[in-house]
């Protein structure tokens, strides 16, 4: 006779996202719309900036990577997200780049989430430089250039359509195909697409230069000489130490908005420039405690790494998204013996 | 019509040990064959110690309890445990500490196990106990104190028994309840049970004295006239800081062993003493680089705190386990778009 235990209890249940009801849950409710929703989710934690526990990442370096862990905490609410990022796996059919996260209950310590955050990732990222680009970018902005199209360019691209009003993409990567991938993704959204054959060529009549590779090596994809007065540049790909994508004169001649400077620093563009270089934190312009945009020819850069917070709100999201679909499935990852001393008697009654 | 996804390749599937798969796991192979077998983990990884990349665990503290991420790596793989400390928890029918953990592959950052930990951490936490027992308890032991008789009781009580070969354990707690569910739970297995009314008759005629309260607080379980010449004590409860079970004037009378002094001295019975006071590393004794048990009148004390090597051994013994095994299911946890750069792409076409 197969033994079939008891089924365990609810309170040893954990919702859990996988990869393909991520998939289903965004589809359903459209990626633009997803995004929208998750910048709202953003946008109310930043202007919550001070009640969160912060700290930087938790890393783990090899040769060919890192593994990361990612926490913070509100009162209410303990979130991390594990992520890794190595180079060299997708000469070797791996992403470069994946990620799971777990929300939990600050008041009992119980997970409440378990979630894929591959796809969250990309989702939230863009979600945030869409946000910071409707306060920094200039009024009206209709066209973007895209400088690296790579997982992250689709994404950024349907962001800043839905939440800033773009019209207008223009596309270039050293990797034609790269470039032919992310303009055959935006056919039939709505966006006037471009595929452009030179970096020069891309932010020709730009008002937003997206910049967004993924080589992890000091790099110059752009140089001073291609950023006229009044630009907004939404630097994403230069997010760990030794991995930078603009020239510094660029950045001496921008005012450069930040997420968390203890991180940013080590990590972003900014670790070119001098450890206590003026920068503004978003949470603080978001607040309207400090200035954003100030004037129409301004160049205003916001040097985006990723931080703890956002994945936050993006697990906050999910969480709260689950109440209206039936896209998860319930793990049990919790032992709920049914006295808390008694784990052995547990063990041992499921013998049956 | 239905849409049915394509279902998910390989690359992007985990394989998950739910709290049901544990425990048949475990009453399969037999909870102390399986405290055996874990020792074994332990003490390989104990003995190749500074391969390890080792931190102190990331907490963060509310009022009512901690959550905390207890991450390791070695050259080949990286491993990490969710843990939460909640004491209010048992009266509100929680349990007072839950955990899961994550096992990856240093080469490509891929998790390679998800599992629960709840019940894993309680036979890995009993397993070091008697594996270090075996270095530093009397020769010939064969009566064991189990002061404190919650959770973690009946597991030390097997551990050392099929470890140490102690065959009488004597139960003490301040509540009765609890040494009646622990003798409960060890009838029929081989050891002599004895339940006593106070914490000094439990210690009479034991060679070894294992404490394991749960309390947070500064408490005296042992007092010094308790302990005579030769005693190994096994201190399991004093785990956090502001929580302790020894008078501070039997550890000036110990030899003191812990598993990692930077997180011992802010957590363990090793609180009360000085920053520099000596302590010796148990994996240098089990390598044989520092003695252990020098003589039959000496009293040694495991200060035991858990660290988080001890954790990264128990996920590489479940991990091996699988193999012999179907106690797991697989989970779609990574997102594997065919080309790695085409996320965007992946989600267009689940819309199937």
């Amino acid at each position: 006779m197969t033994y079939v235990p008891p089924a365990p209890s609810e309170l040893a249940m954990v919702p859990f996202v996988s990869v393909e009801n991520m998939m289903r849950l965004v589809n359903e409710t459209g990626p633009e719309q997803v995004m929208i929703e998750l910048a709202e989710f953003i946008e109310a934690d930043f202007r919550r900036w001070p009640e969160f526990d912060k700290t930087p990442r938790v890393a783990s370096h090899s040769r060919d990577g890192v593994i990361e862990l990612m926490p913070t905490a509100d009162r209410d609410n303990y979130g991390f997200k594990y992520v890794n990022g190595h180079p060299k796996n997708m000469r070797e059919g791996f992403q470069t780049v994946t990620a799971f996260g777990v929300l939990s209950s600050v008041a009992n310590g119980y997970p409440i989430l378990l979630c894929e955050m591959t796809v969250l990732t990309a989702l939230r990222t863009a979600a945030t430089s869409a946000l910071v680009g409707k306060y920094l970018a200039p009024e009206g902005s209709k066209v973007m250039a895209m400088i690296g199209n790579g997982a992250q360019c689709e994404f950024q691209a349907l962001a800043f359509k839905a939440i800033c009003g773009i019209d207008t993409v223009r596309l270039y990567d050293i990797d034609a195909m790269a470039t032919a991938k992310a303009a055959k993704n935006l056919q039939g959204t709505g966006l006037t697409v471009l595929s452009c054959s030179s970096a020069e060529e891309a932010v020709e009549g730009a008002q937003i230069v997206t910049t967004c590779t993924a080589d992890k090596q000091y790099a110059t994809i752009l140089t001073d000489n291609m950023i006229g007065a009044g630009i907004h540049i939404n630097a994403i790909g230069g997010d760990c130490p030794g991995k930078t994508e603009l020239h510094r004169d660029i950045l001496l001649r921008s005012d450069i908005f930040v997420e968390y400077p203890p991180q940013t620093r080590i990590e972003g563009e900014i670790q070119q420039l001098e450890e206590d270089y003026p920068v503004t934190e978003l949470w603080q312009v978001m607040l309207g405690e400090k200035q954003g945009r100030q004037d129409a020819r301004q160049i205003t850069l916001f040097d985006s790494v990723g931080f703890a917070i956002e994945d936050f709100s993006a697990l906050r999201y999910i969480h709260a998204k689950l109440k209206q679909t039936d896209n998860y499935q319930m793990l049990d990852m919790l032992a709920d013996p049914d006295d808390p001393r008694d784990l052995f008697g547990m063990l041992e009654r499921a013998k049956g």
